[in-house]
């Protein structure tokens, strides 16, 4: 079996510690790990199957080594660095905002549109994380029913916004309990004890960035400009898992046996839901799993073909890392 | 001017206090106020308008020297005792679950429908929580551009729950930063950190009650059963005050400007809105207030006539012991 030289660019941020942890855990086949991240943490070092490994700086001529390179350390990196590792004759797979609407680069999750793969030219975009584990749920119900319209509103986690996000919301509950005031760095607002409408910056119709990427991003993955959506999103203080309430409406009438069965039966989906038992997908029971979580699968009865459900996956993980080495799996698969 | 004689049933909890604290803000006209409780807080004294007064036991024969009760101490109590209260000659305004869907109880919001007032046979229902923040946002885009169809999503706060809920959290998050186990007693699952979609019970139809509730006190308040509602209500770590994602299709056209000036006058609504310098309604900066904040208003482009925008109250004081206290303002002026 070919064995990959494979770099992570922002190694040390929150995205980038679970990649190196996935490629671990999933034993993607490596020959060489190299951990890049910005030149002042040049020689830290990160521990992977066991060895340590210096991290280096991510830079011109830092991927000539490499078959793969996993991007993960913000939009601007990915805009200055990407081409530079493509014309060093590695592969992209990023997990920034940069590339992720530019007609020639695919915009991928495995399970949703694996075949858009075959026609990248050096990079690959990885989704937002709240647009991928809406489709993932979405999926197998759109090639039943025909998904018509999406209405969804988004509880994200902190650690969307990585470390830093994380830290801000500790050092808040912190300051709480010792009775301090709370220190605001991270976030437009307070987000202990808060719900903040507010992720990404806002666009002129007023929706911001990151509820108009829930409908660019669908309509790309899906091949289908023709679905409406409609996205509040909404930081929660929640450190991991992003939550959604998906409201669909369908071309076909749905019956609620079969849109559970066809859920069930989906590629990357787990079904958790039985009220009479409270079990439902919750953001604190789920940080560290692989699966897109549904549950309160519901009809809508407030019009004709409705469905309501709560999406729960780690934002980290299936959001972020997980489905970026998703996307490198499926890359090596096809040479 | 004519003064009352008024109690307040569950003195004590979460509710009970903040109408004590609204009643004498408000300056209602009242010759004796008179806490009730249960039997084993009696003797307790709470402080009004400078006075320490005794708590008493909610019972028989306690409802005969007042002329109003403002009852919230659970659903059982109001059910054992309101009519009890109403046989010893007193007004009942009711902030539980017990009365409000009994088509002989008008349900009144004050600025929405007050006129329901009228046809009281003694008691009067004071909505849930959540429907009383979204309906008052409602009112004059309904009256202006006719609501056809809601999708709503709930960030509800712990103080839903009374003390207990907030003790249940503080509590959580005290154990969290003291790196103990989290202790689950209020909530069927662990509140800090997570998002539950589990509020009250689960009906037949796979919504929870607190769902329904929203669906149904719609319908009565509104007069009008044809408006179709689709709810998803969430509980998050949030000590006081719900926000609401609130999704409208309507029948007539929707001009931005227009519903937005609409909001502007409306009664008992604060605009928040003004994205350019990140102003929208804030859960955690909205406590002790009396209004109900609407912000993030935006048009839906998914759909013909639609709007989104962002809903935040107080659940105590608008969302329960306020609205209470206006039924009552509402009422003697009918004297």
């Amino acid at each position: 079996m070919k064995k990959y030289c494979v770099g992570v660019v922002g190694a040390l941020g929150a995205v980038g510690t679970e990649m190196l942890k996935i490629l671990e855990q999933r034993d993607f086949p490596i020959e060489t790990i190299k951990p890049l991240d910005v030149k002042e943490n040049e020689g830290k070092k990160i521990c992977f199957k066991g060895q340590d490994v210096e991290v280096r700086s991510a830079e011109e001529g830092a991927f000539r080594d490499l078959d793969i390179a996993l991007f993960s350390a913000g939009e601007v990196a990915s805009r200055n660095l990407a081409p530079v590792a493509v014309s060093e004759g590695c592969i992209v797979i990023d997990n920034s905002n940069a590339f992720r609407m530019d007609p020639e680069k695919p915009l991928i999750i495995p399970e949703v549109n694996p075949e858009d793969i075959m026609w990248h030219k050096g990079i690959i975009a990885n989704p937002n994380c709240s647009t991928i584990q809406m489709l993932v749920a979405l999926k197998p119900l759109h090639d039943r029913f025909g998904i018509k319209r999406i209405v969804v509103s988004t509880y994200q986690a902190v650690s969307g916004s990585g470390l830093f996000g994380i830290a801000e919301l500790e050092e808040q509950l912190r300051a709480y309990t010792e009775d301090r005031e709370l220190e605001v760095k991270v976030y437009p607002h307070q987000i202990a004890f808060n719900a903040i409408p507010h992720i990404d910056s806002f666009t002129d119709n007023g929706y911001t960035k990151e509820e108009m990427k829930m409908v660019h991003e669908t309509h790309k993955i899906f091949h289908n400009s023709d679905i409406a959506i409609t996205a509040t999103a909404v930081r929660i203080p929640v450190i991991r898992c992003h939550s959604e309430s998906i409201n669909i409406e369908t071309e076909e009438p749905i019956d609620l046996q079969e849109a559970k069965e066809v859920l069930y039966r989906a590629q990357g989906i787990k079904v958790l839901d039985n009220v009479s038992t409270n079990i439902y997908p919750l953001a604190a029971e789920l940080a560290g799993t692989n699966e897109v979580y549904v549950g309160r699968i519901r009809q809508d009865f407030s019009v004709a073909n409705g469905l309501n459900m709560w999406v729960v996956a780690d934002n980290l993980r299936k959001g972020a890392a997980l489905n970026a080495v998703q996307i490198a799996e499926t890359l090596i698969q096809l040479k």
